[in-house]
């Protein structure tokens, strides 16, 4: 199934399934809403599979790569070759999403979707869409057909997995903040300064020609804000293009997605302009250090869960979002009502 | 061993140690710092265990229950039988606590330090103080021996189970935020009216009736803030002052104490209030709905880990911090090295 068949299939979170699952929440023993944001997830999530007893058992985060041809910019601090290292690190377990996801018993489905190197193994899927972007500093990141591209074959490598009860996303690719940044500023017509951070670590110079960069990149490309294609492929980057479809398909199969840090919430934002339904079914993770995420949350309406002070990306935040989504549905499904327990209710 | 023994017995935590766990941390396959405070928690629980190879095991929850004879001016908006009520909840393990602790694997430990009734149960540890405090809008909530006897009923407590990796600890107790915005208010020098929440649900007249009360109890008893233990006795708690046993006794054994919500951190601030060296081994988890908890984890230099607005209490915000430091103890310990993994490092 393409994004266009997709996009006219997602549908609105399950309000009935939602008042059901309060009603569930009100006669379990604490005071109302006393779990606060836990029993909003619950309820949430509930709307989402469009049941009052939803239930996590099946996990996966999806980790996808790619190379960005503005790096040639001295956007970011670590050379390109490190995407493809970085690749190989998940392969061999070392990376801090593998630790992670293992510690939740989550699958963790690495994609190559455009490293600017062929990766040769069984354990990462190979939907390259090209070898790195091109530097959209002086032209378009990609074509329509290649982000056209990177969002089906999104659609595909979710669909050839699960079904999962719940997923995460998140990404690896040097430079991928700058098209973030790039991607914030035009949908939530920021100032380029007010939506643009450091990325893993680059100084005072090199942060001012980032913002230069990112400004001249919008002033050449003209990115066309109601048409998230035309983002996607004149600012945006493979592995967000790859995202992009992972939440479309999740969407449509009323999965959960729990969003990671800056670069995968850039994939969100397009993913929801695509279809306004689709942040209904976006759960936000952490507030990370890059300043232009909170104003991308806002835009989807999402307020983070926690803020942690990370910046790793690969899907990390995720994972911890993912684990306090799993115990406000343990809540729901296991605590006792009242009238089980014998106690009394407000006076 | 009491109390006056434990405090003389409690170092700072181990700097040398976390020295050698940022160079570990550093070394990861990650820009240095950027898992933030995951990396902090890491190096922070290194200090504590004094050792650069820190993990977690034995994991538990120590939750007490106490009544309080302020209810008799309407401070709480449920009646005091719910405190015994809850803690048969517990016993039959359909509370939220008994539902997240079994969720990481924690053993849950139940003690009664203060019950109006006696509970008939041998899942539940017997250290009554008394069937209650007193009212202490009409005079000190309890005798200083009393206070005595409730911080050394949990030391003896702490004592019996464990040792264990990590602990969290959490309360039971209908009308127990009274004592804590007392608390808050005494050693935070903050106004009443800014360290007094709703509780658990209290409407408006009552809450002014509740901000009156606790200003009167403060003005009657003159709790003096330089002597932690008159301040326990006169506006405090028995379960807060078993609480504050725990915390001394597990700062003793470099024990890592995950704080809950508004009351357990009025617990470890009385503790920390005993012997600076004890807020080292204090890890806070959430920011809770009641006002004046940030402050008290101001005073103890504690930032929240996460905002759930959460205002539940049982130890249920404890465990998802404990949760989080197993993820960061994880990554710490499981993640490859630079040279490991053959990844390059910044430019």
């Amino acid at each position: 199934m393409n994004y266009e068949e997709i996009i006219g299939k997602i549908k609105p979170i399950d309000k009935d399934s939602m008042e059901k699952t309060q009603k569930k929440l009100d006669n379990l023993t604490k005071p109302p809403g006393s779990l606060g944001r836990l029993e909003e997830l619950a309820k949430e999530i509930a709307g989402m599979k469009e049941t009052s007893n939803p239930s996590i058992s099946k996990k996966a985060i999806f980790t996808f790569a790619g190379d960005h041809g503005i790096t040639d910019e001295g956007v970011s601090a670590y050379p390109k070759t490190v995407t493809a290292q970085m690749v190989y690190n998940f392969v061999r377990g070392g990376a801090a999403i593998n630790v992670l996801s293992k510690a939740i018993g989550a699958e963790l489905i690495v994609a190559d979707l455009g490293v600017a190197e062929d990766i040769f193994s069984d354990r990462v899927i190979i939907k390259k869409v090209g070898y790195g972007t091109n530097n959209f500093c002086k032209g378009p990141a990609m074509t329509r057909e290649n982000a056209i591209k990177s969002i089906n074959y999104g659609i595909e490598i979710f669909n050839q997995f699960g079904p999962y009860d719940i997923i995460g996303i998140g990404e690896m690719g040097i430079g991928n903040t700058t098209p973030s940044s790039a991607i914030a500023s035009v949908f939530t017509d920021a100032p380029v300064e007010d939506v643009t951070g450091r990325g893993t670590g680059v100084g005072d110079e090199a942060y001012k020609n980032k913002v230069r960069i990112i400004k001249k990149s919008i002033e050449l490309n003209k990115p066309d804000k109601n048409d998230p294609i035309d983002v996607l492929s004149k600012i945006g980057g493979y592995e967000i293009g790859g995202l992009v479809g992972v939440v479309l398909a999740a969407a449509m199969k009323r999965t959960p997605v729990v969003i990671d840090g800056f670069i995968s919430t850039s994939a969100a934002l397009i993913a929801s302009k695509m279809n306004s339904n689709v942040s209904g079914y976006i759960i936000p993770s952490h507030n990370s250090v890059e300043i232009g995420h909170i104003k991308m949350l806002e835009q989807m309406k999402k307020k983070p869960l926690f803020e942690l002070d990370m910046r790793l990306g690969e899907g990390t935040g995720a994972v911890i979002g993912i684990s306090i989504c799993e115990m406000s549905l343990k809540l729901l499904n296991e605590m006792a009502t009242f009238d089980d327990a014998g106690v009394s209710k407000k006076n």
